[in-house]
């Protein structure tokens, strides 16, 4: 049989999937199952964006320009702007998903053996694109303890080497709900001035601040223009996940023209969900408002209801739908299969993603789990009514 | 600033799109520009496709499965069983677009250094995705005279070295218009389970063999069920292009298994693009015939039109609907060139292809062109009137 390439072969499987066969298990069971473990929002697509399909006027659907749709392109400038985001439509390229972005935000900047630091918790499909370029992610712990807070950033400096080329960042972050401050952005732009680096910034999350602390972009900081990647997605905030529509912005021009070139291999990013997303823009804002309101409020419910739970500890998280709380086991991991294969509730059981998996580093967050609440309140409460009957029944709770 | 990787660097821009700003002013003076530079079909899409997004009935347009929706893989392969091709659904890897099964096959098969090689006149953007992976395409050079045959067998066998992972072809091919006989993929099915080695068949055009030759899939071929990896795109077929919705379909389960976790990390292919795919499949057969005999009467059109022109001369392509064409000057992209910047004849003009952008060898194709066949006869019938008044002015005319 021919063979595997090597990073196919240290490429990661996604830390969450592989539980996923036994909450299906589950279901089989006639299990109902709490489904905390995934980013996918149960909100509504917006009717404007749905309307777009529904009156789809076209005869072909063809191919789209390789950097996007020149009016979808000159929305989002406007929708940055509202961000006190100031980019031009040429600063935008349309990539497919998010996930694009990253891929060749990293193809275009890393060669093999490069390599780029970030905090951990981290998303952990940064490591599998990581992986596609040849580079290395090298990761500062953040903690619980400290609410996931930046860690100083004298650790990002010591583990700077001659093959450095960037620091990624989450913000508002996935998977702890954590908002970087300014001083903590200043921090950043600081290093990469000084080092002179890419700063990556995922900023996915940023319709969902729930705090008086501002949302402070990369494209904020002032003085490192050639350096701000930020990587974006129409996925979250317009409950669209599945139309793939993200965008690599920059005022980087060389980087631009590279990732370009790699947009015009792959032809264009998909026509529909271009159109899909550029309508959605146009969501009435009491649209976005009651998208917003509800997430504050399963957010106040849910971190509250954690906390209640004998043993559980999460800080309180300021941005996206995600926390990361810890629970009274010595593996979570363990915990989160028993939860799925051998417990329920009144038929009933919870399905969360162990956090060991946003983790690099052996040994971190094993008794921590990622939480999201993309789920409506009622099911919430159900789900940590089970998640506290689980910790009090599981036989490796500890004392 | 910080640095670009080398591969971004060494990444060809697209050769069919530098001429594109040219192409743009001379619509902008006014002058009509028959494009016969690109593989975007004039065909509406089928109704049936259209009506699924005009009837999209979903509420939230949420993630599909990493590896495409189960009803549109289980289609795919009742599609399949039409042309002989017998594969299960979980052969089958939905992709985003035939561009992302190429990126994917490449990541998961081939490490730096590693090389496979292909006949050329080839696709260009399979260089692209190369140089994505570090891999190295090395290219065997078909000829005009010989209608752009496989080359003999000993021609591949002599490039295999150590770091040999794979062959590559595109079948009905992509720039030629070449189906490859029987014979021809036997050969290359005795080079691949000699040395143990990957066949990447690109088979998007499929549905366009226009002779009475057979077309014969990789998957045809017995005995090397874990070599062969089948690329594919619904693009050419239902003329929609901006979908974004290919596939890789293998029997190879480790190659599956490592293709897979790099569709988990992008999370998941185009929703709408799948839902119009599915539909699409069920296009009624007077659509697929009718589209048929639109390239069949296109390409007589063409061809002949072509061959009439003093000092053309192209081959009768048996498929897809390209053809590449000699012309009686020394330098192709001048001339052009030069049709989009310096000519109109009655106010209209021709963009073609220079087909050494579909060659590595240096001094191959300099003289040739890729035409596509997407227009109407009526304007088909145009552009050659067009192009044969070009070669008429032209000063670089050969003698």
């Amino acid at each position: 049989m021919p063979t595997i390439s090597q990073r196919g072969l240290v490429m990661p499987a996604s830390p969450i999937r592989k539980l996923v066969p036994l909450a299906n298990a589950a279901v089989a069971r006639g299990v109902k199952v709490y489904r905390l473990n995934i980013g996918q929002p149960d909100i509504p697509t917006p009717e404007v964006g749905l309307d777009a399909m529904r009156h789809l006027d076209r005869k072909i659907l063809e191919y789209s320009p390789s950097e996007g749709l020149l009016s979808l392109r000159l929305k989002m400038k406007d929708y940055y702007s509202r961000f006190g985001i100031d980019v031009e439509a040429e600063d935008i390229i349309v990539t497919t998903g998010g996930s694009e972005a990253v891929l060749f935000a990293f193809l275009a900047t890393l060669d093999p053996g490069d390599e780029i630091i970030m905090p951990e918790p981290a998303y952990a499909n940064y490591m599998a694109f990581a992986v596609c370029a040849g580079a290395k992610i090298v990761t500062v712990p953040s903690t619980i303890e400290d609410g996931f807070a930046l860690p100083p950033i004298e650790k990002f400096e010591a583990l700077i080497t001659p093959r450095t080329k960037g620091v990624l960042i989450c913000n508002p972050n996935n998977p702890t709900g954590y908002l970087y401050t300014r001083e903590e952005m200043e921090r950043l732009r600081d290093l990469v001035a000084r080092h002179d680096l890419y700063l990556f910034s995922d900023e996915v999350y940023r319709e969902y601040c729930y705090t008086e602390l501002p949302y402070v972009s990369a494209f904020h900081l002032e003085g490192i223009d050639d350096k701000v990647v930020m990587l974006d997605s129409v996925s979250k905030r317009y409950s669209e996940c599945g139309i793939r529509v993200g965008a690599l912005v920059s005022k980087n021009r060389e980087l631009r023209a590279t990732v370009l070139k790699m947009c015009q291999a792959r032809l264009s990013p998909p026509l529909l969900g271009q159109l899909v997303a550029e309508a959605s823009i146009d969501a009435p804002a009491e649209y976005m408002s009651a998208t917003y309101e509800e997430y504050v409020e399963r957010r106040n419910f849910l971190i509250d209801g954690l906390n209640r739970i004998p043993g559980c500890y999460t800080p309180v998280p300021m941005g996206a739908f995600y926390t990361v709380a810890r629970l009274p086991v010595d593996d979570a991991e363990a915990f989160c299969r028993w939860c799925l294969s051998e417990f329920d509730y009144e038929g009933r059981t919870v399905f969360m993603a162990p956090a060991a998996g946003f983790y690099s580093t052996p040994g971190m967050g094993l008794d921590e789990v990622r939480v999201a609440y993309v789920l409506e309140k009622h099911e919430l409460a159900d789900a940590l009514l089970v998640l506290e009957k689980a910790l009090e029944a599981y036989p490796g709770r500890k004392a």
